[in-house]
């Protein structure tokens, strides 16, 4: 009852402190295994998350039994339910990641100085890891196996309406590691659901070498207050399609479509239409009345307006404050501009840095745009929606960073590892 | 008089906002300037350096005027002198930092994807840097040459003792960016020197993007307490050299010597020597000697006290204490240990992870040790002294980083930049 007395708090404070402690250890084990030792445990857990679905779906049950006491969503009651056909999806994500090469030990250059000495940088994994997320089972499932591949340690804190599911699942790797003799505490659950245990993990500097939260704003806002310890992290994304003057106008509303309305609620979706006022007419009409079939609301500027609310679409006005606005939904503000400086322009001033598109036929002007465009993904001719670890290839993804810092844009296995340096010599001394 | 008074407290925050803001626009036009660009505002400014002599010689004896004010030490007031010697020193620093290769735009990687994506990693500036230091005019001279260098704007916040030849220092850049029609505030120098302008400019996530504390400890862990924004830092550097029983005794005093007492007072000079017992008779008491002779207070282990007390030096038995202790003195700890693995152990436990070396002829030993130890720059046969950017040859040093996020260990303009994904199609859409 009395959940915030001394008393509760220091049992959960020493809890914790032992875990730490655990992981700090299990990291100093799972560090040096080799390829060969990491891809028998991912196998072991993708074979018992398809073997074990019955304990998981079990567990799942407990939650979603609660999803009304915590006023879940009808999407995030969906995203919280466990499937016998989900359960298989997962193990192949771990089998994915297992085939995937060995992230540690890589050379990454070497040479040699004018005095002999040798150096070569070399990969490491970073250490202990603490992933902070809401709901989805499906990280808890991702970032062990991403954290074991890379040979860090996990500390997993999940939202407390996936609590059962998530230890559960937190239980499949660490039986997995016990069968090939690693310390179970190389994935440790956080089971105390205290709020205060999240301020308390992020100022364990020293402890814990990096923080990875993965969920809405406020979440990562507070994360990044809070924390003493590097955090790597999603803002948002406010992504744009800029339709150059010279744009094949099948190919631009292609693009255009894809980018809003194949999955709106994602971050790399695209949120704002720059069009080039030479090609506007002979573009938008035609886009007003695919969106319209595609039941996507359209907010756009008075010029932009004019060509469009002819569709019988939703057309609306925009307001000012539609410019630069995260919708994560079927809406899409368009805005005309004179040439590709002001597209660039209202991209600096609006956009999140994240993903944004030109589509132009003009070499010249793609040029411009690679090269003005600070943003972490920069396409041309191609969908916003491409924007991710998988479709880049790297066959894995812990989260799309809006960081400049150590990861950016869409971060695999790469993201989580640091470096040493390696130097050899004869018995060089300085001078 | 009313210093704190909310109508002065008003007025600096005011100027660190339109600075600010100065900065980021700054920011967008260095951020594109090209090679060539860069390197004649670099010349340009160290013309200036020796050029104005007079002027900065000026500012530099307001601020030894006041040395006493600031209760600076001896060591204190040498750093913070200029000369003309060391400002032709400060002008053939910027000039090597312009003669290094531009580190932006470079393409890291670049691939194909199976739809026909081509993708490229392109290095780009990070954006607006804030660097905070102590005392040496040198370091803002480094870090405007090595920000500008790099395409990043820089806010230069240096300790008040120094004020008036950093200031002067700043200006030198400034004019040289006016000189080549680049804003002059992509070198910013805060001359604000409330302590809670600090505060203030760590909490400006978004319109600062890194920060760079170069100090002491009390200094860095402030800042990483406050800041919201990432924080790359260096903390402490306890290295170790572990002396193996098949080592060159010869080499291997060599190497000891001169990690302890070449230059004892910086973060990579060695802090405690770690001696294989079956070594230890035959190395230590020579050792023991040459140390004397060096000047060098030994805090030794009741085995290593035995051999090294009758040197006639100052050897003192060791207290646990003296173990994971950072001297940046001339006193050394000294530990046998029966083998690698007890070596390996300590170096985990009591190190900072910074650079420790092994000296050995057994090629297993060495690769025990250079598996094992996870420390930014593992050595063999070679003193941990050479852990520095310019030993390293990147030509600069922006500082030498304890963190294993972005840059880790010694750090030159690579740690300046981040990437960008460019993605080119041929109009494809997401499925």
């Amino acid at each position: 009852m009395k959940k915030n007395s001394v008393h509760t708090r220091q049992a959960w404070q020493k809890r914790l402190e032992r875990q730490l402690r655990g992981a700090g250890a299990a990291w100093q084990k799972i560090r040096s295994l080799n390829a060969a030792g990491k891809k028998k445990i991912l196998h072991w857990a993708a074979h018992d998350l398809e073997n074990q679905a019955r304990f998981l779906l079990q567990q799942n049950a407990h939650d979603l039994a609660q999803a009304r006491k915590f006023n879940l969503s009808a999407a995030m009651i969906d995203r919280l339910t466990l499937t016998p056909a989900r359960l298989k999806a997962m193990a192949d994500g771990v089998r994915a990641v297992a085939a995937l090469p060995d992230p540690i030990g890589k050379v990454l250059t070497a040479w040699k100085r004018p005095n002999g000495l040798r150096i070569s940088k070399v990969t490491v994994p970073i250490g202990v890891v603490l992933i902070i997320f809401e709901s989805r089972p499906n990280v808890t499932v991702e970032c062990a196996a991403l954290c074991i591949q890379s040979g860090n340690a996990a500390i997993l804190r999940g939202g407390r309406e996936a609590f059962y599911t998530n230890r559960a699942i937190a239980a499949i790797f660490q039986r997995a590691l016990a069968k090939f003799k690693m310390p179970i505490e190389a994935v440790t659950f956080v089971e105390t659901t205290e709020h205060a245990a999240v301020d308390f993990l992020l100022q364990r500097e020293g402890e814990i070498h990096l923080v990875i939260p993965r969920g809405g704003q406020s979440l990562i806002r507070k994360v990044v207050a809070l924390s003493r310890i590097p955090v790597i992290k999603h803002y948002q994304g406010i992504c744009h399609v800029f339709v150059d003057r010279s744009a094949d106008p099948v190919m631009a509303e292609r693009i255009a479509l894809n980018a809003k309305v194949q999955r709106p609620g994602v971050c790399n979706a695209m949120e704002t239409l720059l069009v080039h006022e030479k090609i506007a007419s002979r573009f938008l009409p035609q886009l007003a009345l695919k969106l319209k079939a595609a039941g996507c609301e359209v907010r756009a500027d008075s010029k932009a307006y004019a060509l469009m609310r002819k569709s019988g679409g939703l057309v609306k006005k925009a307001r000012p404050s539609d410019f630069g606005f995260e919708f994560l939904d079927k809406i899409l503000a368009v805005k005309t501009v004179r040439d590709i400086a002001e597209a660039i322009e209202h991209i600096q001033r609006y956009g999140s840095a994240h993903t944004d598109a030109i589509v132009t036929r003009d070499r010249r002007q793609a040029e411009i745009f690679k090269a003005e465009v600070d943003s972490s993904s920069v396409m041309v001719n191609a969908s916003t929606r491409f924007a991710d670890g998988f479709e880049y290839g790297f066959g894995a993804e812990i989260g799309i960073s809006t960081d400049k810092i150590h990861a950016r844009g869409p971060m695999g296995l790469e993201g989580l590892t640091s470096y040493k340096y390696v130097v050899e010599g004869t018995g060089q001394i300085r001078r």
